[in-house]
């Protein structure tokens, strides 16, 4: 049986060829518009092209594949729709977060903040207009997700499936920016499974296969196994983002503590610590203006606790479930190891 | 032949009912994520239904009604989702011109400045965490009116017409945002065609006709006459905006002169003014921090130096192109008369 989905790089390029062509009509017809339109959509074109693994157009090559899909044409549409809807979100967050960097580039804000530089003398004001530019180009890239999600499929179940993600993320999105500052309880599981196990996982892994024509059965165990493994690539990521190799990982270990993110790591703390370990833990926890040897304490206590521990089993058992419904999908032998490789990639990573 | 437009009243309240259950939809599912979701889907119900005259949805029965569409889902169905589209842009340009109120309500923003008042100590913070959920609510209403478009028609004329509709107003929001303080020519009649008459005007009647099967050259007419009437309807605003009836148009008459807003109106003032007009009006316009009646001194000059008639007269030029098209169009009587009744209300209005 011959298989269309390829290794993650072939994936890649051929994803970036399409988007490079989507990209370039957009900036002619925006040039034809105003120079400052076009100006917009090379803005866009730069942040597209800067980074971004193409994780998910792969997920969705490999679970249409793995289901029987043979068509090239509307998987590499909707693979290339789920990047747009990411990147939309991102220059979206970034405005949220008040960041201006992303993939080791000028993200919007940051082009526009040097775009509009000397229009205004108040830094507040050009900022201001540089995260409007931004607004509008999350808009645009949203926008055409969305129409490269319509051509890539009629098929209902698509639809609703990439109009859930959106749903969920928006959602998930909300209460992680809310429990930085809003006294609310915090589930830090529910909200990994919303803002990052749904548009990053469940939407690549089930849109692949309702592409394919994959059975209600299989449908069901490819969305457990696709929920879990999104979590639990959360959960990683919070582990490498506190005790990861810093050259390994380009980020400081100490960021996470100095914010105050309210992980499961953190949650397992407050589950498993004694009094004394959570009176110090607060003394540094989501305070910005201490020395940056002051929150090597917290990440101490973080693994003393046996909060660390504690998280890590969490990602061997959300590990079984996902090796389970692995196990009952109707795929071949080479998807389900492509499959297992893809896990490994998500869970065994040291960045 | 009978007809499946009704009047404007009929169409908003069709259109309401349909787009409630589809809001109250989405509240039920936001609470089951989390209360704070449910909240971002009340406040958005709150500024959904808080005014609009849906004439865009009236536009797009109107039109597929003339030209024999005689089923009501799938119109119904557009019609919301334009409707849902400028809401959504509403709400992100509300934020790039922070404003925090809408329809006589508070926007997004606004009503999320309340929920979040005690959250922070300083204002600016606030602010910014409001103005995060409103991206979110814009992003929401945006995903959610390409998803209903998607599911009101198959047909790619649609679609394409839709995501022509975003791609040009977001073109004539840039260029209209960068009017205020980038130093580059700005063409008002441009940025009216993109930023008014594609979304508010072109898409409805297009979507409208094309749902209906209209003709090649039906198509074609119904177009210049939106993009026409599009235009008209927005230098009718600016004239209003400046010599309305303050206590009918409910608007100060000085705001488009104090924000120094680029109009075709100022442009025809430019063209024909005298230098000692232009030198007595630079000295009020685009200025925030005068007396209210120094600005009545630029309003003076825009009438005194023939820009008001200017504009008076483009306006019936562009009137007799929508009448021309409006003949060349193949539709019964009743529905000429109606389109005529729609020109009379874009153009005879004082509010």
């Amino acid at each position: 049986m011959s298989v269309i989905y390829k290794d993650i790089d072939r994936v890649r390029d051929d994803t970036d060829r399409y988007l490079k062509k989507i990209v370039a009509d957009k900036i002619d017809q925006a040039d034809r518009l105003s120079t400052s339109y076009g100006e917009l959509w090379h803005s866009i074109e730069r942040l597209l092209f800067a980074g971004g693994k193409r994780l998910r157009p792969y997920m969705t090559h490999l679970s249409y594949s793995a289901f029987g899909g043979r068509d090239p044409e509307p998987v590499l549409r909707a693979g290339a729709a789920l990047e747009l809807l990411h990147v939309s979100l991102l220059v979206h967050d970034d405005i949220i977060d008040r960041d201006t960097m992303r993939y080791g580039v000028k993200n919007i804000s940051g082009q526009y903040l040097d775009i509009y530089q000397n229009t205004r003398s108040q830094l507040a004001e050009v900022r201001h207009y540089a995260n409007s530019a931004a607004i509008m180009a999350g808009d645009l890239l949203l926008a055409e997700a969305h129409s490269l999600m319509a051509v890539a499929s009629r098929d209902d179940k698509v639809m609703d499936c990439f109009s859930e993600a959106v749903f969920a993320v928006c959602g998930g999105e909300l209460m992680d920016t809310e429990a930085a500052f809003v006294d609310r309880p915090v589930d830090s599981l529910t909200i990994a499974k919303y803002k990052t196990a749904s548009y990053s996982f469940v939407a690549p892994l089930m849109i692949g296969a309702y592409l394919a024509g994959a059975s209600r059965n299989d449908a069901k165990s490819l969305r457990t196994f696709a929920e879990s493994l999104g979590v639990a690539y959360q959960l990683k990521d919070d582990l490498l983002g506190t005790f990861g190799d810093e050259l390994t990982t380009g980020k400081t270990r100490i960021g996470d503590t100095r914010e105050g993110k309210q992980t499961y790591l953190v949650e397992q703390f407050y589950n498993l610590a004694s009094e004394q370990q959570r009176a110090d833990f607060m003394t540094v926890f989501g305070k910005s203006d201490l020395p940056d040897a002051d929150y090597l304490l917290a990440i101490e206590l973080l693994e003393s606790s046996g909060a660390k521990q504690a998280t890590e089993a969490k990602i061997d058992q959300l590990e079984v479930v996902i090796a389970d419904c692995l196990e009952t999908l109707s795929i071949d032998r080479e998807h389900r190891l492509a499959m297992s490789d893809l896990v490994a990639t998500c869970l065994n990573r040291d960045k």
